[in-house]
Formats: C-alpha cells, structure tokens, sequence
C-alpha cells in the first residue's frame, strides 16, 4: 500500500486545487534497504526503520500508517499524542477494542484524521451514494455485497512474513472478515446506514500451512471465508460474504441496493461503470443502465481525462487525499475518520463472535 | 402452469423420439368455463370440475398436478392410491409433512411420479450438472444462490384468489421461501448434493394486505423475502437469498459454483449461456468464458434448431416430459421424483424453523 | 426449416386468438422415406413426392415453400396460378429477376403471399420498430448491421447435396449476401427506409470444395463474406458484413441504429434483450439499457409466459404465421410480402454487382 | 493532451526502471498565462510563447509536440534539424505528404521519434499482439474496427478555436478520418500487417457551424463520419468506421479480429478486457472468454498493482514513456516511429481519396 499512497501523495495537486501540497518527508520500513529503496524511487526526503523517530521528528505533520494491521494501534496512538494528523489502512485496529483506542487517542488529541476505505471513492460508489442521498431509491429493502478472490487456495501458500502477513492471525487479527468484509462493511454503512443484528458463518478450508517465520507447518487462524445475513437499522435485509476461495475472481468486490422504486449495483471488476435500474422509466423500455462514469458531471471526474476514457484503482487514493485536504482548508472532517471506521469494527467483531457463538449477535455502538 | 404442461405433453413427440405419446384426455378446473375454454384452445378431450372423477376415471393413466400448493397433498394421494402416475408442480406440499404423506402414497402404490422442478433441464443447468459430475470443479469451496424478483412491492397488490394464491399463506404454505427458494435448494441438492444445516432470516415488508376473497385487509402470513445460510455435507459453504422486494429483477435465478479448479455461473434472465471459469486454462488467457449452449452436443439442444439459436423457458418443460418417457420406457425413475422433491421440502421447513427460532436449524432427511 | 413452420403452424392457436385454424394436410419431400417420416412425426395428413400435385390439389388453401432457393420461383409461380396462399422462405428468389416474377404472379393472382423473413418478430425488434416509429430516435445518422457465422471454415466441408446446398452457388443464387445480408438487408428497410446506393466487397477463402452430388473437387461460386457500405434514402450511412468465417460467432446477428437522440442495439445470440440508449434521460444517469424484452406490454410477449422468462427462435416462426392470420381476418397484408421481399432482393443485387464491378451501385426499385 | 504527456513523463521512474529520467524543462504556450499557470500546476521548469525557442535551447534534449495537427510539422523538422528527440502526437501530418517531410526530417537527422498511438500500450492491446504473434489465430479472415463518439452532434457546437481545433479542417487537416480512424488504422497495421486497397465513404452531418474565430457562420470542411472497406495485404477482408454521430458512444473504439483457430476482441470502453474465442478449447466449453487483464503476467502490469484492479487510460502514455526509455538505453526503436506513423497517414490519404472520387484506392507505400 506504500505505492498507492505515494502516488496519491504526489499526484493530488496536478489534479485537484488544493493549497497544501504533500511533502514525502521520510519513509519509514524496517528493513533499511527497502527503505532506501524506497525512498528513492518514490523521492523521500529521509529514511527511517524505527517509526518512533518519525513521531517525533518536528519536521513531520503527519503519519500515514500502512503496516501490518498488528501495529496500527501503537503507531496510531503515539502519533496522535505527538499532535501528528495520522492516516490509517483499513481496518483501523485488529479488533474493535484496539479501534477505540485509537479512536480515543486521535480525538483527545483533536488531530486529523481518517482510515483508507478508499472504495468510497470509486465515482461510481461516490455516484451511487449520491442517488441514495437524494432519494431515488424510496424505501430500501435489501442490500447484497460480496467480496471474492482465489489467492490463497493452494495450500502451498504459506502463512505469515513477507507479503502473506494476512494469513497470520496474529499479525491481521482476522482473515477475510477484516480484510475484504471491511470494505464491504463501510460501503454498506456508509449507503445505508447503521447495521443491527448479524447471524455469520466462517470457514477455514485449509487448516494448516507452513509458517514462513517458524518454518514450521503451523495451524491456521483466519477465516478463508466469512458469510453474514443481517438487518439494517433501516429494516432493510443484507447478505454479506467474503472468500479468498472463489476461483475466477481476482478481486471481485459487488454491491447491490434494492430500493422501492429503483436499485444500484457495482462491480470492483470494472469500476468505471455503475448499474441502475428505475422502476420509474416508461414501462417498455425499463432495463438496468450501464453508466460509464466518466463524464465531467460525474464526481470527481472533471479533474482528469475526456468522456469515455476510464480511470482505475489507484486514483481512489489520490481522491481521498483530496477530499483530506480540502476537509484541512475549508473545516469539516475527511470522511471517514477513525470514529467512522470503528463502526466496522464492530460489525467485523460482530461477525466473527457469531461465527464463534452460532448466535444472533447484536452489533454495538451503531446509534447516530 | 397448465399452459406450460398441456404444451410440453403436445410438443415433446415432434422432438424426442418416444414410444408413448401423451394424450390430453381430460381437464380439471373448478370453474366449468374456464375448464371448457382451456380444453378448447389445447385440444383436451373432455372437462371436470371435480379432480375426484378424474383421479377415478379408467380413461386416465396419468393425473398432472398445477393446481394451488394446499390442494397436491390430496389429490396426489388419491391419484396414487387410484394406481395412476403422478405429475406436481413444485414444491410438493405446503411443508414435509404433507410431502412426507405424498411419497408415502406414491411408493406404497408403485406409481411413477416426479415434481415440476424445471430448471434443472436448462440445458445450461445440465451442462452444469455433467461438467461437476466430470470432477472438473475439484473440491468446492462456495455455492451461493439468488431467485430475484420484484411483482409484490406495491402495496396495493391483494392477496389471495385468482392468481394471487401466492400471496395468501393458506393456500401457499410459505411466500418466497417455498416458491422461490425451493427451486434454488433443489438445484443446489441435485449439483452439490445435501445440506446440513442452516440459519436463516425472513422479512415481511407489506404487513397487511387486501384479500380478495374476504374483501378486507388481513395480515400477509407469507415471507415476501428469505436468505439463509448453509454449510453443505461435502464441506461447502452456501449462502441463499430470494425476495420479491428486488427492484429491476422479473425472475432473475442465479446461482455460482466455485470449485478448486473451476467455476460455474448461470443467470436465468439469459438462460442460453453458461458461465465458465477454468484455472487449468493457460495462466493469461484464463476468463470467465460465456458459453452459447445451443450446439448439437450441448444437453438436449441437437433435438431443436441450429447452433446460435436459442430457446427458452418452455422447453425446460418439454425436456422433462421427454425425460419421464424415456424413464418409463427405459426403465429408472424420472429425476426429481416426489422423494427427491422431499429433500428441498426439509430444508425449506429448516429456513422456516431458523428464520422463526433464530437459531442454527439441523436439515432432516439429508443422507443418502 | 420444416420443422420451424410445422411447428408454428401448429402452435399458433395454443398462443393467439385466430379463427382461422391451420391444417397440416399434406408435405412434399423428393425422398418418399423422408416425406413419411416427417409426416408422422409432425402430423402431416398426407406425403408427396412431386410438388406439383400439392399445388393442383384442392384440399389445399396455402403453399409453403422451404425447399432450397433454386425451387422457390418455378413453385410459387405455380401456386399462385392454381390460387393458392403462397409463404416463401427467404430470399424470394436466387435474384432479383427471378424475385420479379414471383412478385408478378402473386400480385396477378391476388393471393395472399409473405416472405419468412422471421426476424421482424422477434419481440425486441419489434419494439425497435415500435420506438422508431414513434419518433424516438430524431434525424437517424447510422445504421451499421453484422451478421457473422463460422461453419464453413473447415476447407474439409463439402458443397451440395443434403444440407449443404448453400454452398453451391447454382442452388443457393449467392452465399452469405442472399443468406445472411438479406435477414440484415430486410430488418434495415423495415427499420430505416430503402438504401439507396452501395460499395461492395466479397470473398471466397476456400477456392474449391468437394462437392456431394459430383464427388470431385469442384470451385466454389458462392460468397464466403460479404460485406457493403451504403447511404439510406434518409441519409444515414450504413455498413453492413456477413460472413461465414467469423470464428466464435455461430448466428451473431446485430444491428445498431444511431439517431440524434437515441441509439438501439440488438444481438440474435441474445435476441430477448434490447439495447437502448437514451440521451434525453438525466445526464448523469445515462447508459445504455439492457432492456429484458419479456412483459407483457412488449410486443407478442402477452401472449407467452411470465416476465422474466425468455422465448427464443422459434417463436418468431408462430408470430409471423399469427400475423398473417390477423391480416386474413382483418384485411391488410401480413408484412413482408412478396413486394417486400422483393425490395431486399434488389440490394443483393446490388451488392453482388458492386463487388463485381467495384464501383458505387445504385439500389434499383426503392421508391416508395 | 498535455496533461497525460506531463502525468506520463512524471510517473514512469515510479513503476518503470530506467536509468533515464524525464525533466520536465519547459512549456510552451501561445498564451505565456497558460503557460504560467500549467508550469505551476506540473512543475516544469521554465516556459515559452514561441516554440521556436525551445527547439534553440541547449538545456532541452527532447520535444513533445501535443499542439493541434497544423503545427505539427513545422515544429518536428525544426526540431530534429535542430537534434533533438522528437515525440509527436497523432497524426503526423495533416497529410501524408507534410508527414513524409517529417520522417525525412527525424531520419536525415537521425534523431529518435515516436508517435503517440496510445493504444498500443494498453495492456489488453498489446496481450493481442502477442497473441497474434504465437500464431494462434491460424489463417486470418476478418478485421473490424470502429472508433464511436458522439460529442458534435449538436449544430450549436461552433468550431475552431480553443478545444474546438478538430472540428476546423485547416487546422485538423480532417474529422474523424485523422482523429479516430488513424488510431483505429495504427492498430490494425500493427496486428494484421499492410492494408492494401480501400473503398470509402464519408458524411458532413452538420454542413456549417458558427466558427469561433471568425465569429460568422462557415462551412464545416470536415468528416463528421467515415468508414471504409478493405483487404490486408494478407488477404483478410476489412470493415472500418469512425464517428462523432453515433448517440451513447463517448469514446467506443473497438476492434475484433477474426482466425481460423482463434478471435479477439477489445473495446476501450472497458480497456481492461480482452475477449478471446478459441476454437481449439474442448467443443462442449467453448466459449467467450472475458480476460481481466490485471495480473502480473500480462503485459506492463507487474509494474502496476494486484491482480483485478484495473488501471486506466493515462497508464497507457506512461507505458509509451517507459518503452521510449528502454529503446533508447538498449538500442532499439520505440515503435511507432514516425515511419511507422506515416504508413497510416498512407491510409486516411487512401480513405478520403476515395470517399471523394468513389473508387477503390490502392494505398501507398506498405510493402514492408
């Protein structure tokens, strides 16, 4: 993820009008190679392999967290006590309670700061989230998300170091449910609000895998696949379901929003575009639109290219740091900020002690 | 449905070779006009209004069962202790027991029976059926199925009487999860084989509509949507989902395979077309491939037209009539029989039971 | 396509509301064998070997000529001077001069008469009628239709004889452009007005062929690919392509029409989907619609099954036989009549001679 | 065009090794504004009103020309007369004939140019080529290509002027026949070798348009479509069209080609996919294949980011970037040189030639 915030760290201002203007001050990787590496394809000013200098260092404002998901919540913690705006990956902590702490940090600090749910800002997702804003949809019944790969079905692939820190449980805090279900989950609350009530099923498929730091055939703790029917506050019913497993989908992330006079639905696999179906066209000629979302008077898009031409994964970063910076110059909060993320947390906590307890469970801390 | 039969008994000899040709002797409606008018545009030889006549009639060899679902326990009872084959429309009765009491009827008698599940005989759908039963998915990993419509949302939609029997919990026994679910479940049990268990939510969004034999507004007794989620006896996990609460979708049926080698998809709005994804393709030329079914050596279709033509829904009908014949004349049972048909009926009854207990629910009956 | 007629013939009354019943009293067949064969299948009342007594018989109202294209004119003549109906496969004739006379005889017997140029009937081209007709689309700009198959590539597929006569040019007239440019050619008149000029270009990729009924290697004389641009009384530029060497495509047949405000699309391999694009929709929601041609207010679609669920190929066959009972009853010509046909014929022709010539061809005899 | 050149030239030593390393010295506009404020935005160096200048300075090694189609020429030979690099964007010249002074130019001078034909670079497109280039179409037959827009179809639209050059054939040199179909011809060359003779047609919808300099009403000089018909040197028969009339295209370039074993096909409306046909799949399977091009044996995409997430149009100038820098540090032209550019300028010549005198044109100087 250090590539993606780069690049959005250094293109924002060719594209959006902002007075601040990113400065990569210093990289930070434990490994003093790769942060030298690093830093020079990408133009550091500095290297560092301990991120405590950087929390101190006077020269930095701000802390983008892109580690293994373990050290999130310490990084986090002390940024914030240093007065550091501080960006996040997604998910904020590897549990809720790690969320709220981090949550309490950045708020006692009263600091800047948001979590990298960057699907957000796909315009298509943008472009939905305004349909629903104003209305269109009417009363929503139901809504589906689905988050596929196939990654991780040899089970060869082994578990932990480099690169595979997701399979690790201890490093990631869940498999799926944290990593692919958090979008979805986010996407979800925010389009249609605050989730109530969750049933979930996880599955291991495979049970053990070589740990790449023991060496050692180690069992596995993720879940390869998580499942949840739920209800919104809404009374909407959902469907949610994530899985490395799902031959033929690299990163097959679908939303659909079923609503009394109209629906939406989206596809990660070809993000640039946007389904819509309104009950309210003429009778005969109903059918689901495929909005190529690539003209001026769709969000975001008058700040790149012409009509018809698309843009892809990485330009979700660059909009989220815009959308960062114009929250830092004209007030307001860069959505989401690490409140916002805790609400997933709580869902994926939800989900997995379902998992675990076979129960309903009830998910906290959704009021608003 | 007694358009879709009467034209499957009169079309499947110009089609498929079979020693028997079925003949439409008589039919049954409780209204005489109606009977009188239908038997006029099909050809039938002769019209009642009590089945009973036609379940004692010598003239009759074969009793075929389209009426509402409270009504197929009884007659299909009869016709089977009357010694007659016995044809019904899915699902069998309005829940297990009733179905229990149905194979109980037609194996004591010895009668050859079968239930209306249709879909399976989409060519697409068989074609499914042959590639998993070839071993090429490998292990599977996910089964997740959708029935999808929209027809019930207004709320001034009746319920009950004449063509809104669906509505009405006493005639229908269940709302979506009966009629639609039960569809996706036997599909699932035929291609993926048992369910274990299940939890499951349901949602009636309309509380109370006008009933068309009472003239009053009464409470919906159905489920206006359902979803559950599974684990299948070979491991699999599976999620189901189906409603009449989804804007922009008629009869949209999918469900998705995903094996360790391969996956499946078919949609029934585009029932031609199987969706096919192979990881032992060559490694950058690997997609999802939609297939056309519609050669000489795809499942049925060399007894239609030519290749790239397609048929439709109809056939699906015809196909399973052909099926019978060839059963009769062959010997074996013509798939699904009413036992069989009991299968979906356990686990609808498990939906119901988890959706109502909100609690894992254990599907009866599943070993085989 | 026997068997496509047979077929709407006898299914028509199931369907649509007709006095008029058709009776199948009698096919005619050069093989007895296969005569009987096909009678006893399709119900046939009586066989015969020479066609010439079908047309002198007097139990006989209506002739329906499917045999290949060399026959058609000598048979229609014929049936027209006894006073017979006469349906005629596409094309009319083998060119437009023998076509002529075909129109002649009929029009100087004044007995009814139609061309199966089946593809008007399917439900979604109809709507494109509908929508054209209507206004919808303003000032047309482009036109541009493919009809595109691979069965011929193998050099190893013999010419002539049983199913293959399309391939030798002295039975079939042409190749692809009297084959499959004249379904392209009818729909765009029908759409879009008369053409008025065009530039041609053929091939033949395989020089010679086996051919069935000599057993030498014989030249080939019809055209392998076709393909023309041209410019409709109204304007529009056009491109039109057939081909039988179009590897992937077993009957893909589309045809997109451009106007100031709105765009239509359709494709035979999914022929119950329309395409529409509407410009006049809110900016920021415009796509194009995949509209599912299956409810009832879509053209014939009332007269089916539920919406949602599809018909296929052979239904234009029924439609186009309910057509032209409707115009018996009620007067007026069932579309396309021999005139009509007659029209796309001219075309062919046209495109055959600009190939040859390889100059711009006016279109003869479109005034209308 | 200046923005995907800069964002280019900025980007490629993020993703790209190379020893070289684009500075961005200066930018030239007529407007020292504009200039002023580009230089800002992107950070170049210095900034010019007069090119001529620039191509003086010793501090500047290369030119990129991304100025309207007029000034093209003059600039490129003074350039390369000057010893520097050129970079062109497409078309060369107005003309074959100012093209042929500018190969004559950069090859006396014997400086390295390239032409900015993007599509090359788009990954799916160059997945094609090689494709092509293993031999797994077999013999080829067929190649269609349309280039899609629909942005002047209003007669409000003026031309000339601020971002209205292309409508303005003094400065354009032609419509959509040097706009779109010269990509659409780029293309082809590339994948199928030499085209040999066309036949054409082209249309001015709009025959005068308010022209922004003049202030007056004047005669639209340009092609608002085109298309043509032709044969490869190879043999395979060809359908080309471009257009800014065709409703619901903003930007659809297509291309599909068709061989005996296999077929491909692209749209630049979803970039990222590849459709790929082959025969020699098992019969019962075959199938469209739909190929995400996004993994890291695809090309350019290892350099990018995880598998099934897309990039975008702009990669495609980076990827232009990036092969540039290879050629020139080892060896090796960039392709497409302005040689190579100049076999397309060829090609429109051929196609506007014939749309004028209705005849079949032979194209210059394709033996290769």
């Amino acid at each position: 993820m250090g590539r993606t915030h780069s690049n959005a760290f250094l293109k924002v201002n060719h594209f959006f009008d902002a007075q601040h203007e990113p400065v990569l001050a210093c990289i930070c990787a434990r490994n003093a190679e790769r942060a030298e590496s690093f830093a020079a394809a990408w133009g550091y000013g500095a290297t560092e392999t301990d991120w405590r200098r950087m929390v101190e260092s006077r020269q930095i404002d701000l802390i983008d967290i892109a580690s293994p998901n373990d050290t999130h919540a310490e990084i986090a913690i002390a940024a914030a006590k240093a007065g550091k705006m501080v960006l996040c990956e997604k998910p904020l902590g590897r549990n809720a309670s790690e969320s709220e702490a981090m949550v309490q940090a950045v708020e006692s600090a009263g600091v800047a700061n948001m979590v990298w749910y960057n699907y957000r800002r796909v315009p298509a997702v943008t472009l939905a989230k305004q349909l629903i804003d104003e209305g269109r949809l009417g009363r929503v019944f139901h809504y589906r998300a689905k988050f596929l790969q196939d990654w991780t079905i040899s089970s060869d692939l082994p578990q932990g170091g480099e690169g595979l820190w997701r399979l690790d449980v201890h490093v990631a805090g869940s498999g799926v449910t944290g990593d692919l279900l958090a979008h979805a989950i986010d996407t979800a609350i925010w389009l249609n609000g605050p989730l109530d009530e969750v049933t979930a099923v996880t599955e291991t498929f495979i049970k053990s895998r070589m740990h790449k730091l023991t060496g050692r055939m180690e069992p596995v703790g993720i879940d390869d696949a998580s499942a949840f029917l739920a209800r919104f506050q809404n009374g909407s019913l959902a469907t949610f379901e994530a899985t490395r497993f799902a031959r033929g989908h690299k990163a097959q992330y679908v939303f659909e929003i079923n609503g009394e006079h109209a629906s939406i639905a989206w596809d990660l696999h070809d993000l640039h575009r946007l389904g819509y179906f309104d009950h309210r066209d003429e009778g005969r000629l109903r059918g689901w639109r495929s909005i190529h979302v690539s003209d001026g008077d769709h969000p975001y898009m008058k700040h790149w290219w012409v009509p018809g031409v698309q843009i892809g994964y990485e330009h979700t970063f660059v909009h989220q740091v815009a959308d960062f910076l114009t929250a830092l110059e004209q007030g307001g909060k860069a959505s989401p900020d690490f409140r916002e993320g805790l609400l997933t947390d709580y869902v994926t906590d939800a989900v997995l002690q379902s998992a675990s307890s076979r129960n309903w469970v009830k998910v906290h801390g959704q009021n608003r």
